[in-house]
């Protein structure tokens, strides 16, 4: 998005990271930044990317950017009907909700994977049954999702990133440069991992946009 | 994109790393951080995100998602026919063509207005010449931006990208964290524009793949 789109955009950020952040909030951007882990001040800049305070400095940083994206993809999702949410463009399309509950089954497994020390795939059998249809999207994903209000996505989004938040507050910044040497990609630190399923939250977002721009159409 | 998805794609990773990157590599994962800034080792693993050699701690950071977030991006385009990225999926589409080219050219604008110094839209003749339709996209896009190979496109991103690190490489992270005031989304640092530039690649990146499975359909 561009500088010039953002007017509107400015002020639902503000509505919107209410309640969506880590409770740690500073007072103004050049107080923004934490010195140490434990300063506590009342209100953050969301647009402000750098170390937060109740977080070692590079986890507040990966923090401070996964709040910025996360309220930068509920801006074009926010005021949508339930049929916008079900809409499917075409036969192989995913609707725009599946694709947020896809998000929080992303972030969600890479807990489970990070947090918890399980491989890919060999999740517990309550999470398998709750996530396995919007992480995988697809056939099964046009039939079974749908029908939901907006509030039943935020909802996954919220409970699953309010874990992230307290478990990124338990752990410190040599755990998140700790490589992990058998994963897909190649041999890969926690960073990463946490980066793609930032980074996963914005390629969604322009299927979203691309999406939403053509319903109704 | 899972981890499932990235067997061949772990092969182009360290390809395409070849060339892409600043020109500072490390031998093995575990010494994939900077230590100091001038620090040298020969081999980088790009799947490692932390402080790199040759840049302050949280500019080197940012580098290191910027290179993963790259190869990531260039993953689905490769080998692609020009009448592939020219495809236009519907009379609103951009081409993957364009959108690539569009990528490099905001990499440009936030060039000039976080190195330069200048107000966004303020640009100098020669880049608002060379700059202009792949930043606007839309019908002068899609009328113009046609006929080019791959190539074309990949030589703007990695030369914009190159004289990005290069002006990394000669800021520290003071510059990083400083504040504008005046600016679109509101008060923002350096790091949260350049934390944009990197994740809007990965929005187009999932317009990119959208497109491109629909292609030929």
């Amino acid at each position: 998005m561009s500088k010039m789109q953002s007017s509107g955009r400015r002020k639902f950020l503000a509505q919107a990271s209410m309640g969506m952040t880590a409770g740690v909030f500073f007072a103004a951007p050049t107080t923004s930044c934490a010195q140490n882990q434990n300063q506590a001040t009342p209100v953050d800049n969301i647009n402000i990317i750098c170390p937060k305070a109740g977080y070692t400095p590079q986890i507040g940083t990966l923090v401070s950017m996964m709040n910025w994206m996360r309220n930068t993809i509920l801006y074009p999702v926010q005021g949508m009907s339930v049929k916008d949410l079900d809409y499917l463009h075409d036969d192989n399309s995913n609707s725009i909700g599946a694709m947020l509950w896809h998000l929080a089954a992303t972030e969600r497994f890479y807990q489970i994977n990070t947090f918890d020390g399980r491989p890919w795939g060999n999740w517990p059998a309550e999470d398998r049954k709750a996530w396995s249809t919007p992480m995988g999207l697809g056939s099964k994903g046009r039939k079974r999702i749908k029908n939901h209000p907006p509030e039943f996505y935020l909802e996954k989004l919220e409970t699953v990133r309010a874990n992230t938040l307290k478990a990124f507050a338990e752990r410190d910044d040599e755990w998140l440069l700790s490589v992990d040497e058998d994963w897909g990609w190649g041999s890969t630190n926690n960073y990463c991992k946490w980066f793609h399923v930032c980074e996963h939250e914005s390629n969604h977002n322009g299927q979203i946009k691309w999406i939403k721009s053509r319903i109704n159409t």
